[in-house]
């Protein structure tokens, strides 16, 4: 697509527990190029700094003589007015690390940082599914749950900056140990690794280890939960049943959710929620049942209008979204 | 108290399943007399208003020749805009009440109602414990468990005025059927009747049935929360722990919540809250156990500092406080 003189441009950078996206972004917000990187649960922040500035400096090539800026979405606890992250449960050996600034030193340019539910809320509630919403909430669907909202039209991120965690809300006070070390969160549940083995210990109890196999997996210990949203998207009946299974889990966590903050939409992202209807069938049938009647009259739950590209949207937009309102003030 | 020419004064008027509380309320706030009137669980709406007329007329007669303005704080989901009551699950007749337009022709003075947990939120949220804070959450433990949040500094509600049920946020998917119709929500845990349940089957359990019938009870099925209450203020151990069980319940709501939302302060009011520390401490430990640690470092639980006044004190502030910003903008 040709790059109009008049449009800003920044590189968006969303960081996940299995891979890491990266994408040349306008302020339209249009997504020009895009790039993704393997995550390694335990990556040292330098590598991934490291590998992060090649992929920037070649996307930013395309775009202008100049480096762009870049924003840069992250699971975990971030600090955002630091550009920190604090801790990050799915990104096990980071704790305290000064991302934005060893980027920035790196690069010579603007790195802004802030959690990957956020950077997914800015994309989503501005620009996307909500952007018309007063009350929103958001959920991303991967190796962890994460969770945004929009509260009067503004993104609300709590007293300390650590609000949203809606992963983190216990659906069962005897479930199994989280990542954040509480019991029963809706993570523990929900989250991708989950899904996974619930739907290897389907396809080891009725037999269909070969059937499986036949997809291409060297071995069951390989299946991925994109192989599974594939398999759910064509018709599979374990694959459907570990997503409807899920989607209950989430469902229950939501209803709570809506009793409490009486939102209009919800908006569902991530990598797991390609897997589609099975998913958000059992979503919307589980609140519907769950969530008192007059907080669920009129609400939607819908998939993220960006879909994939939510997180380097957002991303891209923590930066400039910063410019666009600095020019409407000057 | 002698009332100075210059206190604007109000009736607030705290419905809910056990008692109506009124109060004469100055803008201080300050609370001048109180009245208390029994409220069967099929009580009328009719009688109610007829009941309430004559008590507000008495109250009014103390401050002024004119009959004051009304606040009302009913349980509930209400619509405050019509001064209705939707549905209350411990009022169990009322539905589609427009309780505001009968008393305000039984009176003929303004009449404005909300949700009790709202005008809890109102008192300790502008007035009380959390007036200082930017974001707080509210709850109110009574028959039924309400919730209220002030976000941002101002009281939120949701998109359709809904918000703030924390009693209806599931912390168990299999647990008892809530007067709400779903299952496991916090209130069919912590509710009044479910704690005065459990304390009647530990007394039975370890004999102590003469020990407590010793108190002045003809039965055990005369047992209160409030006789609760009261034994746990003086270190009855089986009180102590039915109140202790409902706090950790309490508390596994409260950590969902507070890693949503992320507030400085929760302010926690109503009848059973009179328990104190057996509550409190259990309440606190729960939290700091399951709730992310980030979030939890400066947060702090407290009760509310209104006390039993808090909803007549709210509910008289919904008139004063809409004087009140009415005079700051004249």
């Amino acid at each position: 697509m040709p790059l109009s003189s008049k449009n800003a441009v920044a590189v968006g950078v969303d960081i996940g527990g299995t891979n890491i996206k990266i994408a040349l972004v306008t302020d339209g917000p249009e997504v020009l190029d895009r790039r993704l990187l393997p995550m390694g649960s335990k990556e040292d922040p330098g590598a991934v700094v490291a590998k992060l500035s090649d992929v920037v400096r070649e996307l930013g090539n395309q775009a202008c003589a100049a480096i762009p800026p870049v924003g840069i979405g992250c699971a975990g606890l971030i600090d955002a007015a630091q550009g920190t992250v604090k801790i990050s449960p799915n990104l096990f050996m980071w704790r305290d690390v000064p991302l934005a600034n060893l980027l920035s030193q790196e690069l010579h340019v603007k790195v802004t940082l802030d959690n990957d539910a956020n950077v997914f809320s800015i994309a989503e509630g501005f620009y996307g599914a909500a952007k018309d919403a007063t009350n929103a909430v958001f959920v991303t669907l991967g190796t962890g749950v994460g969770g945004g909202l929009k509260l009067r039209g503004e993104i609300y991120t709590g007293s300390c900056g650590f609000a949203g965690e809606i992963g983190h809300v216990t659906i069962d006070p005897d479930g199994p140990v989280c990542s954040c070390g509480n019991r029963g969160c809706l993570e523990s549940f929900a989250g991708s690794g989950r899904i996974v083995r619930r739907a290897r210990t389907l396809i080891e109890e009725q037999g269909k280890q070969k059937e499986w196999l036949a997809k291409g997996l060297a071995s069951l210990d390989d299946l991925t939960a994109r192989d599974l949203g594939e398999a759910a998207r064509d018709g599979n009946e374990i694959a459907e049943r570990a997503f409807a299974e899920a989607g209950e889990y989430i469902g229950i966590a939501l209803a709570g959710v809506i009793n409490l903050l009486n939102p209009e939409i919800v908006v569902i992202g991530g990598g797991v929620s390609n897997a589609g209807e099975p998913l958000f069938r059992a979503i919307r049938a589980t609140v519907t049942r769950r969530a008192m009647a007059l907080s669920t009259k009129c609400i939607e739950i819908v998939p993220a209008m960006f879909g994939d590209d939510a997180g380097v949207v957002g991303a891209a937009m923590l930066v400039l979204r910063n410019l666009e309102l600095r020019n409407e003030e000057g």
